[in-house]
This record gives structure tokens, sequence and C-alpha cells, in this order.
């Protein structure tokens, strides 16, 4: 029996992480799962360890752990909590791959330390490289680790992107959905709600990340995300509104040759992928059929209806900590949206401000990036408290 | 200034001569003509011996290469003629590329010469492939050469395939604008005149390729040379219409990923790739804009109403000079539809009829291809001549 392939993975009760590892269930003979590490539930990363019996579980709740550790002793698995268990699964010394899915900024820190230890990360965390791409990709190549997209996107780009040389890309070409207020006129939009924003049409997501979509502030963020693991510069990066969301990204070959990837919008595809790269192994779920497909169709967004757009490229044109203030402020008035305090405009009337009033500077170490995260955070509170128009 | 390319064309005064050279005067510094074989036009070859100065020009046709001579002599241009002009074009010694794009069985000699001579040879030649595949591909492996498709669907094949390895591709999956006769129905197809099948939609094309088109044995024909340039089983080679024309091909992975191609309708574009490959230039032609292209579609060819495609996939499988047989018949019955003595659907009858008849034996010599090539013509103009339904 061949070796089979090592795998911790840090978020395993979250969606992407949950997909993961029933994925790896499919292939027994050749994943093992190694670590597990989730936020606080409980009861299903018990579950987890039931099932996969990895070496070590950790949850980041350390009053759950002594309940965590009762579970786990009769399964003969090591447990651990907080911040430190976080880090002991991200460096696990037998993994040679990390799945790196936990949501929101608490993943850079974990994520930086697996690139530290050579692992091969699979990349599932956005703020991970909007946040602190620069440091990431510095960490990676220091380290000779290896860093792989799981976004459904940046996994068609690298695969558009395997056989050929950096230096004769056109053009990187994000598809979008186009979300709910794809059709939709400026005055819907200024009047939509969070059940509104929520009614995506293609993939089956959390709230935060509708919202996101239905901005367009998630290409926004992929946009930056592809900046750093791509190498191109944001002029070059483009967006494509695809409302069937089967063409997950494309790439301009300086030829004219335009490459891309399809797909069913499968979000274990791409996890595959990233798990298995550079082998291909034969896939369990549906295939696409393209002859009975809908028609594929392409336009370009409208800018003044989406301007969280034109932010975040504004942002990773400005630099440094930029992208890190618009990441803050967005999650601040997502948050601030989905609870009714601010209408959908005032997501990007947020944004604005705090970029405005923001003084970037290098994002070259993770203790910089998180002051600049929290500072944009409190300021995009304040504005949202006042009433973003003020 | 680096060294330039030396071109090699064979056909150069035909539609993807042409535009080769159309291609090649775009970038001065860096291709260079040597030799240039045409057949009869001699006003348009001495004027392209003018334009790129090669080292040699000939023609086949022997009773005017006196005038050839005449024309060139004070350019310093060596001329040749008959066979022996096209194999030292085919062969010549300063050629590191050579397109092969004369049209008919005409161009199995030089192509197979220009491969033992150890050249890049770019192909536009389908009867090379269709008719002699195995010997081509021993050849080609034998003495280190390398084959490269021009026709745009295996281009596209070619470039999904770049960073991908064999053993994980699960099926190759070419395009077909579907032609004239896409929505027709069997008895409007029945009542087809050439007026009707020379309207191909898409792709400007001569008249035989044109009602290849209209059958879909243009297809059934690429399926043939795909299967002997990319070492796919006929199986898991498969059509899918897609009357846009702008997606040139498909490769699904066997992780279910699919890696497709697009570009504009411009064979310069296959041509470029051919004659740069590894390398992909800059391209002096207009780009792809996909958000104002239409809608792409796509379906499964109806084999009822294009029987072609059946009879190419059945050649194919049994082998050996059935694709030769299958490839003659289908000439002489293109060519009598073409003048008016069959009907549209007395291609596939013909064939079908010369297939039943032939017994293939191994395609492994020229003379062999030739002579079963030379039997099928006869056998399908006897067919024509007595009827097809007797």
């Amino acid at each position: 029996m061949p070796e089979r392939t090592k795998v911790a993975i840090l978020g395993s009760t979250g969606s992407v992480g949950a997909q993961a590892l029933d994925l790896i269930a499919r292939f027994p003979d050749r994943f093992e799962v190694t670590a597990l590490a989730a936020g606080s539930r409980l009861d299903l990363l018990v579950e987890q360890a039931k099932r996969f019996r990895p070496s070590l579980v950790t949850l980041a709740r350390e009053d759950l752990h002594s309940s965590l550790q009762t579970a786990c002793a009769p399964l003969g698995v090591d447990t651990a909590c907080g911040e430190e268990g976080l880090l002991r699964v991200a460096t696990h010394p037998e993994a040679e791959r990390v799945l790196s899915a936990i949501v929101g900024a608490a993943g850079l820190k974990p994520t930086l330390a697996a690139l530290q230890a050579r692992k091969t990360v699979a990349l599932a965390n956005k703020e991970t490289l909007v946040m602190a791409g620069e440091l990431m990709l510095r960490e990676t190549e220091r380290n000779n680790a290896l860093l792989l997209p799981v976004d459904s996107e940046h996994s068609a780009l690298h695969q558009c992107l395997r056989g050929e040389r950096r230096e004769e890309v056109s053009r990187l070409i994000l598809t979008a959905s186009g979300g709910p207020f794809r059709q939709s006129s400026l005055e819907e939009m200024e009047a939509a709600g969070p059940e509104q924003a929520l009614r995506h049409p293609t993939w089956e997501m959390g709230p935060k990340i509708s919202v996101d979509s239905s901005t367009l502030m998630n290409k926004g963020l992929e946009i930056i995300e592809a900046h750093w693991l791509f190498g191109i510069e944001s002029a070059r990066i483009q967006v494509l509104l695809h409302p069937q969301s089967l063409v997950h990204s494309l790439v301009e070959m300086r030829d004219g040759s335009v490459i891309c990837q399809l797909g069913t919008p499968d979000m274990r595809g791409p996890i595959q992928y990233a798990l298995t790269f550079p082998d291909r192994w034969e896939s369990p779920f549906a295939r696409l059929d393209l002859s009975t497909a809908p028609a594929l169709e392409f336009s370009a967004p409208d800018l003044r209806r989406f301007p969280c757009l034109g932010l975040a490229i504004g942002a990773l044109e400005a630099g440094g900590t930029a992208p890190v203030a618009l990441n803050a402020a967005n999650e601040v008035a997502v948050g601030a949206f989905l609870a009714r305090r601010a209408k959908f405009f005032d997501i990007p009337r947020t944004i604005e401000k705090v970029l405005e009033e923001h003084h970037p500077v290098a994002a070259d170490s993770l203790a910089t990036i998180l002051d600049a995260d929290e500072a944009s955070r409190r300021r995009a509170e304040q504005i949202l408290m006042k009433g973003v128009a003020a």
C-alpha cells in the first residue's frame, strides 16, 4: 500500500473543513487525518475524532477543554486548546498538508506557522492573503513551503496556469456569479435588507460571504488574493459576471489565447485539487455535463452599483496595510448590515471613509497587521454609530 | 538581436500558408522564411519570393518551372519543382520549423520527410494523421522530432494539456460549430445541395472542408487526429456542438475538472502557437472580449442526422487502413456532391459501402497507405456511378 497523505485541518467543523473530511472519507487508503482544530463545536469535533482517529484535536474555547479531554481519552486521541492548540495542529510534525479553513483574522497566525513549518498549505482562509499577502508569500518562499488556493476561482487560475510561464500571462479574469443584485437597480439595492442580500443564486454559503457576494466585495478580496498568489498587478486582474458559476476563472495569455477551468459548483473539487496537487485523483463526485448545462453568459460588472470592487482595487494599489483596513471595515459594516444597523450602501460608504483616513504602513509583521485591523474596526464602528452620512 | 526562427512552408499559396506568411510578416525580427513550396500558383509564389526572400521556392507543376526560374533568378532565390522540390523544402537544412499545409494526400510524403529530418512540424494537413497517424507518430518518436497541431481544435487540446499528465486525462471534447445543418431536419438535409452545405456559419473555408463541416465528417477526422496526437482511445474522445466557435476544445481531467481554450475564430492564433511553442509571443491580432460575446452554448450531436461522425469513429476503431478508406471515400463523395452528381446523404452512404468492403491491413508504410487510398477512391467512384442505393 502506498503512503497515505497526512492532513491537518484548521477549522474542521466549519463548512470547508466538513467538506474536506467528507472528501477524505472517500479515499480511506490515500488520506490520513493527523490533527483537527475547531472553534467551539465540541460535539461535532468529538464525532470527527471518533471517525478519523487523528493524533490530536483541539478547540479554541479553553473552557471546553476538559469535556474534550474526557471524550477523547478513551479514543487515544490527544487534546489541546486555545491558541497553543491551534498552533500545534498547524505545525503538527506528522502533517504534510495543512488545510487552513478558519474564518477571519484568527486564521492568520496558524497559517503563518504552518508555512514556517514548511508545510504544503491548502488555503481557504481569505484573510490570510488579503491582510498579509506580502508576509505570507515571503515566508512561503523563505521556508520552501507551498501555498495552494482552495477558493474555486483561484483554484481555477492555478489550474489554467499549470503549464504556462508567468511572464507570458496577459490577464487574469475572475468570474463572479453577480450575486442576487446582478440585475437590480441602484434604488432596489439601496432599499435591500439582509433577506435580499442573502439570496445567493448558485453557491450555498454562510451569511458574511453571501453579503460579500452581493456587494462584489468577495470578488474584490479575490483580486487581492490573486495578486499575491500569482504575482500579477491589479491592472491585469479583471472580473467578469458569469451567472451560471460553471466557468470558475480564466487566464488570457499574451498571444490572445484564453485558458479557463470549468466544473460543477462543488467546493470539494478545489479542496481535492489542493490536497492532491500536483496529482489529480479520480473524482467521486458528479461530472459537469455541458450538453445539458445552461448557456454560459459573461458581462462586465457595473462599478457604480458595485463600488466595493473599486474600493478593493484601490486598497490593493494603495498597498501596505490598506487592504487590512478595507477588510476590517467591510467585516464591521457587513455585521451591522446583517444586524439591520446599516443599509446596503452603508457598507461601501463605511469602507470608503475608513480607507480615506487610513495611512497605510508596510504590512511586514503580524503585529502591524493586527494593529491596523483593530484600529480600522474601531473606526468603522464609530462611523456606523454616528451614521455613515454624517 | 536574438536568432530568428527559420520557417519552411509546404503549401505557401493556400489559405493556411498565406495566413502564416501574413503572421510572419508581422514579426520581421523574429521569423525568417527559409523555403516555400506551392502547387501551381506561379504569380503568387513569385510575389512571396520577392517579399520574404527565402533560399528556395518550388512549384508542384513542373511545366511552370522555367517561368519560376526566370522570375526568381534576379532575386537570388533558388528554385525547384515537382516532388523533388517539395521534399527539398520539407527537409531544408536551414529550416527549424516546417509548416505542413498542403491539402490532401500529397502532404503525406513531405510531412514524413520533415519528421525524419528531425524538424518541428506544424501540421495543418489533416490527411497526415487521418491516413498515417501510426506511422507519423512512430517516426516522430524515432527521430526525436516534434509534431504540433495547427487545427484550432487540436491546438486548443494541446494548450489545455500543457501542464497535465496524460494518465490523468479523462476525456477530450472537440467542439464543432455544427455547420449549416445544425438545426435542420433530416428531410431538409436529404434535399440539400452545395449552396446549402457551403453556408458555414462561423469559419471561412474552402468548399471541401465546408462540406465536411456540414456532415460533421470534419469532426470525425479530427477525432482520428486527436487519437494519434494525444494518445487517447476513441471512446474517450467526444464531440460537443458549440455554434459560437469560441471555445475551441476542452479536456476533462479525472478529478472532474474541465480545462478549455477560447479565442477569436482566427486561424492565425493556432498557426502562431505552433510556430512559437513552447513560447507564446505577444499577439498582433484582436483579443476575445467575452463581455460582449454571445452566450456560449453546447449540445450533443445527433448521430442520426450526422452519420459521418459514427463512420469515422468506426473506422478509427477498425484500425489499420480503415481510416484511409474512410477519408478516400469521403473525398470522392464530397467531390461528387459538389459536382451535383450525388445527394447529401450519398456521402455517408458511399463511405459506409466502401468501409463495409474494405479489409483493413496495418498502415505501417506510405506505400500500403497510398494503395489503400487509391483502391478506396476507385471503389467509391464505382459506387457513385452505379447509384449509391444500388
